[in-house]
């Protein structure tokens, strides 16, 4: 197949670990006989540098065209430490998300068996735990007005919600959730916020649709707790935008690692794909951030916005296989990982090039 | 001394853990020579059955003129899954906390030693982990104007905040920082949200006032990770009135138990003193319920509130001595504990108050 690749590097590590994530479509289009041809663009940071502006129309217009975006990070602590700057990186993702109607945000957590034991989490309560995360990604508080008053002593901003925006992305999860356990959880706050009980009544109105999917329904407050307190229970969880966000943090922790976690955004047009992690400015050009994100941000890129099921399947066997050989990044290395085995980033990517090859 | 204590139930398991806390307030009344006298109110969803109203007004005159209330919880599933009642159970608990003007709420977590092991974190991840949450309880999108359009297909919530409520619960975290280990983690979305940009801007803004306490900002999303990732890095930890809700249920994760958390609201008047659980319907009426919570609720209205301090030790050494006797509950069992030891509401009440007499 002929695809076009769009890769955006964005802010800090975005530049590291998008390289990597190339070289494994480089890979895969070797080893499966497929053209991809790729371009660059900015977004963030790095683009308010280079032309004044968090997302360049051109980065827009190549977003629009590509088959599929390859998507770093955004952020740079100047901004977070100034709460009063006017342009910021994340507007960039934020505009972009909405740009392009990416509504569905997946964040799949898998813990990969070789890490069972990096997590702060008991192995014993991990063990199995397999959840995939849609979270609502273009309304919310996230997009709802913004004001401030003029002695700027008084702030707001609007949690909304439509009840088409709802609709849409709990259908993808139900639809979802039959293809996994038949499990699905509304994360709500219906006790306390009307958002949220159109919310509610949304998923409930769609039940009966989905006479085989298991419903359960849980305030966000519950469910931060239960994510730690029994993994295993969640299966297909949809929530909000802002719960969403959090809930995912959260739940990296399953994972060992926010530096194993990759989510796809889909909705309208192009399709996005990125690690959860941020930008990380600490770690930025010293090499050693963990690629596996984007590499597995690959593999996702490859089968939903491709179809390319074997494809991704092998990107995903490479990374098990690294693990297995017993590679790890800082990030997910223990007291027990060899000195040799303690890999940077490009290395880590050789690893994962060498399976694919 | 003479006090007044307004005990208010509430729904659920309230009735059970609260007869338990004014147990121990009987005990330490006698034990320490003080004169307690007590009165009862209702809230909540058997306010609404009673009156109608889920905070009385009754109730709330009780309430203004009592030295301390005890609280249990309030909620009931009937309405979690009509999403369109008009009147809620969590009315009257909201209600009460503005018309208090409970503006800060208090809610410390502590591991006791026994207990190590029943978390599903590692124990070696929690041990020496304590952590002092200042909630915000009287603001955000909590209490900001509610939207619902005439067709019923947009629902909104303002999230707002005014400087002087940022500024009078961060003014109170900072004292707590000063009197602990000297560090503040301020808690926002100032990448995203507005109201988070002024609350950043107001703790940036006392930070000079207070040169020997270090403080961190951090995101709710990196800050409900970090949690989990690394509990010993908080100390003192102050955020709005949403994000205080999500991130203190995820952190009785590290206490091993909800049933083991206590928390003090105050702000302009009356102290309320309560469990951050909730009134957890599936066990309402077995005896089964920790009352840990409510006791240690206690010990926290003492100090608090009637600035007792050696009465508020010995409550908090009777529940340590409980558990280093091995007696548990069944939210705070493990494998290990022996049948014998395994104790009902009441009973673990008696415990308590055995090591009180
Ligand atoms: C960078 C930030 C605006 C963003 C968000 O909150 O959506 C990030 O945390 C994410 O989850 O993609
Ligand atoms: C019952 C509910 C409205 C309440 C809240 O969200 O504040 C509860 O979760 C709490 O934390 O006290």
């Amino acid at each position: 197949m002929n695809k076009h690749i769009l890769v955006v590097p964005g802010d800090g590590i975005g530049a590291e670990v998008t390289t990597v994530g190339k070289q494994v479509l480089e890979a895969i289009a070797r080893k499966f006989n497929h053209e991809f041809t790729y371009d660059e663009a900015l977004i963030g940071h790095v683009a308010i540098e280079a032309t004044g502006d968090a997302l360049p129309a051109e980065t827009l217009e190549k977003m629009r065209t590509a088959d599929a975006v390859l998507f770093g990070a955004v952020g740079h602590p100047k901004y977070d430490n100034d709460p009063s700057a006017k342009v910021r990186p994340e507007q960039g993702l934020l505009q972009m998300r909405k740009e392009l109607g990416l509504y569905a945000n997946l964040r799949p957590i898998k813990l990969f068996d070789e890490l069972l034991s990096s997590s702060s989490i008991k192995p014993e309560i991990l063990r199995g735990a397999d959840i995939l995360f849609f979270r609502e990604l273009t309304g919310d508080v996230y997009f709802g007005e913004k004001t401030r008053s003029e002695d700027r002593s008084t702030a707001s901003d609007l949690m909304i919600y439509h009840k088409y925006e709802v609709e849409r992305i709990v259908r993808k999860a139900f639809e979802a959730a039959r293809t996994r356990r038949n499990k699905l959880m509304s994360v709500d706050k219906a006790n306390v916020l009307e958002s949220s009980r159109l919310w509610r009544e949304v998923v409930q109105a769609l039940t009966p649709e989905y006479p085989d999917v298991e419903v359960e329904h849980q305030f966000i407050d519950a469910a931060a707790m239960l994510l730690i307190k029994d993994p295993k229970r969640f299966d297909v969880v949809v929530t909000g935008n802002l719960f969403g966000d959090i809930l995912t943090d959260e739940a990296s922790q399953i994972a060992g690692s926010m530096g194993m976690l990759a989510s796809a955004s889909v909705g309208d047009s192009t399709g996005v794909y990125e690690p959860i992690h941020g930008s990380a400015h600490d770690i930025t050009g010293k090499g050693v951030a963990n690629p596996l994100a984007s590499v597995l941000s690959v593999a996702l890129l490859l089968d939903i916005s491709f179809g390319m099921k074997a494809e991704s399947e092998a990107v995903i066997a490479a990374v098990d296989a690294v693990l297995k050989d017993g590679y790890r990044t800082r990030d997910i290395a223990d007291a027990d990982t060899a000195a040799d085995k303690l890999l940077g980033t490009f290395a880590m990517g050789e690893q994962v090039l060498s399976h694919l090859a």
